[in-house]
């Protein structure tokens, strides 16, 4: 039975193997470089082996089995050495093997006969049938059933599950097993009254010519989206944003495509991208900022950490860079000719920074970094909440601080990314917190009831990492046709 | 040695096979679809075997040698059997062949030395140093040295040239041979004096991550770019634009990227690919159009005709549709499931109509050709000049006809191309006429000056293609956030 690979994988424990433990930063002191979160993050992750903290539901022998999980238990507390199975690979293999596997997808379809519950656990386009029935033996009781019942339609669940042959065909599910739960808990309740049911409307359309490209990404199971540049509301806070009449309302340009890539999400797209192109308006030249750029914008549900995501970027970049240096060597060379750089050093650092960074910190970090250990590619994370946009997940154990990273090549920013805010309630609150009036995307906040997965995902400017691949001073230089505050033409 | 695919390819043969004899279409006469433009073309195929026209210049016996090209002889005239080779195949290879190759391509640089010139030809990144002296026996005059003396730097030049086994290693071009040329004609002139020479700047940037993506199109040599949506101009004058405020100036959103695609293959890229968010503010609502779609959008340099671009668009289609047939098994079913569609029946046919068509027109034309040929896929072309945009090629026999094509799936257009006008004369020419103010896209129109080789392409909504494949009757079924003149939001 094929499984996913565990969430601490290789490139997490390598990336995490190393804690900066000396630099003359003024935002970075060593106290606080040292002052790692894994050693508390490696203790709750023991204690997340014994499965999630138990409802309090009264005189119940088995009320560790079942029950909602706290917020906090989905704030990239731990990663553990959890093993997930897709439902896609609930099948005669798995029934075969006959332990009990963990398993997390919406939950389809709830309905009870008699003292049975069954729901329907859905992934994607798959979707297998699981059984409750009240058994001492089996660590079922009365409650937990009752507490399967209580599920609503879409509601995000993990369940543990062991699967048998059926004994009877199964009809309303891609998987033709019966599943028998053991343990079942609510990761995120979606409201009770969904929009419209799934079983009445198509299926997400997203984009059905693959033309076999985007290998990596595909190789990931990420699918590719398109998503519209014009909004009716502004898609993030903070950056300038173009304005402009659409029909008689007024609309604007899109800043990132971060709610849609997360609404993608919510609607069971499980890992998305995008490439496109990104407006900003910025009144000030720098060198390495632009009024339109195209953006690599990725999206993704977690199990666990948003170290998950960490761990894409690791091995999306290590393979892009591998790629360049093969495939286009003819390319960077004619670069090199005219614009001499150094090639890249190795990848695979960690840092803890207590405050954000400005351009001329972040360079003198990058050259530290360099000097100790030797990669010009290294992330940062736990950036504080208060430099990170309103969606941003805080963190389980302190919540000045966030799930948040920056990813850093030549010593300059090239991505932002983050475990994202996936409980409505929360959203809201930070919203507010950070001064957005909720009301103006209100769409994009109440689609968080419909049934939200954990997730994280991370953006990145192209021209941005071109510049500092070639070790080029402005980022100009790698666009065709840039557009600065002073530049709308040709 | 390795060559170019000849122009009359055995696609663009079977494209041009059938002719429509028969239909009752309002705007299509039994005779006029009769009157086909192949014979008049395999006339002017026979001509041209004897090369380009000669330029006026007395005295000289090999006068038909050299000279420049009209326009007409650019403009689709003839498929002829002509082989051209690449610059980059100019090699020891190909001077151990001996025999004479035609190389199309920009003059770099031109140099005369006593009797002597010297004439490097680029294509990409490939140059070659091409030699001419006066020879009686090669058929070289030294009317025919003086006019390579004449050309300007980044002109389009044909040669016809013999390579040959240098006596001295060559530094200056990557080609390591010496190249004779026994005859040579300007396609295109460049002015005089360039905004800045090659050597001076940089060479175009595009995009230096290939991750490994686009396979078709790559694999047939397209680079893909990304052009700019923030335009301080409208990039078409028809459809209707989105106008904002870009720091102080007006601008307004990209109705395609046409201006900008063209310019990269004015800049030597080529062949080029592009996909994209294109606007257009409809105020109308239809089963077919969105405010918002996703464009892809192919420019390409042609030889001889427009029908290479067709050519690319057969491959690329039925490579596409293969690739969903086979990898996209599923989720087709699944779409199927819930709205029946027939699989495509099988593509290749070739008509030619009088007039612009309806929607309704084109069901009713669509329904005929399904009937009489069994295929869902055409392409119909020579469209009248009036009904296409300003900057298509007009034909060559009859200025009221334009070398432009549309692309037919399931009886409505996917896809619009032409052959694009490459003289700025004739292309502010056509502005004017076309009621358009050339003094709002001078960068555009001057842009032909500076080096502009003949070249067609073509632009697609994927939706659409998306929409017909699926035989959905409504474009917002395949787009995730649809954006029409009501629907902003989410």
């Amino acid at each position: 039975m094929s499984t996913e690979p565990p969430p601490a994988s290789a490139a997490a424990e390598e990336l995490a193997a190393v804690i900066a433990s000396s630099t003359e930063l003024p935002t970075l002191s060593k106290k606080q470089l040292r002052k790692s979160a894994r050693k508390a993050e490696r203790a709750a992750a023991a204690e997340q082996q014994k499965m999630h903290p138990p409802a309090p539901v009264a005189e119940d022998p088995f009320v560790a089995n079942y029950g909602d999980v706290p917020v906090e238990e989905t704030q990239s507390k731990a990663v553990t050495a959890r093993s997930w199975t897709e439902v896609a690979d609930l099948d005669a293999a798995a029934a075969a093997v006959g332990r009990s596997v963990l398993v997390r997808g919406f939950a389809q379809d709830i309905c009870s006969l008699g003292s049975m519950a069954f729901v329907v656990v859905r992934q994607g386009r798959s979707s297998a049938q699981c059984v409750l029935a009240a058994n001492a033996g089996a660590g079922v009781s009365k409650q937990m059933v009752a507490f399967a019942k209580s599920l609503t339609k879409e509601s995000v669940v993990d369940v543990e599950v062991v699967v048998a042959f059926p004994k009877e065909p199964v009809v309303s599910t891609t998987q033709q097993v019966e599943i028998q739960v053991r343990k079942i808990y609510c990761i995120n309740r979606a409201i009770a009254t969904l929009p419209f049911n799934l079983e009445d409307a198509a299926r997400s359309e997203a984009e059905y010519e693959k033309p076999k490209f985007r290998e990596f990404l595909w190789s990931k199971d990420f699918d590719e989206i398109h998503t519209p540049k014009l909004l009716g509301g502004a898609s993030e806070g903070g950056a300038a944003v173009f304005k402009l009449m659409y029909n008689g309302q007024s609309a604007c340009l899109a800043q990132s495509p971060q709610l849609h890539k997360q609404m993608a999400i919510i609607g069971g797209c499980r890992r998305v991208f995008e490439v496109g192109p990104v407006f900003r308006a910025e009144t000030s030249r720098t060198h390495r900022h632009l009024c339109e750029f195209t953006g690599l914008d990725v999206e993704m549900e977690i199990k666990e950490h948003y170290f998950e995501v960490c761990d894409v970027i690791d091995d999306l970049f290590v393979s892009i860079f591998k790629h360049l240096a093969e495939k286009c060597k003819e390319e960077l060379e004619t670069i090199n000719r005219q614009y001499s750089f150094e090639p890249l050093k190795e990848a695979g650092t960690e840092m803890e920074p207590m405050g954000d960074l400005n351009t001329e910190a972040e360079k003198k970090l990058g050259r530290l970094v360099k000097e100790k250990y030797g990669t010009d590619f290294f992330i940062l994370h736990r950036y504080p909440l208060a430099v990170r946009p309103f969606y941003s997940m805080p963190c389980y154990d302190n919540p000045a601080y966030s799930n948040s990273f920056d990813v850093f090549l030549r010593g300059e920013e090239i991505i932002s990314g983050a475990q994202r805010i996936h409980v409505p309630g929360m959203l809201a609150k930070r919203a507010k917190e950070c001064g957005i009036d909720a009301s103006t995307m209100s769409a994009y906040i109440e689609s968080f009831s419909l049934g939200a997965p954990p997730h994280g995902g991370f953006g990145a400017g192209l021209e941005r990492v071109v510049m500092l691949l070639c070790a080029l001073d402005n980022v100009r230089m790698v666009s065709m046709f840039p557009r600065d505050p002073h530049r709308l033409s040709p």
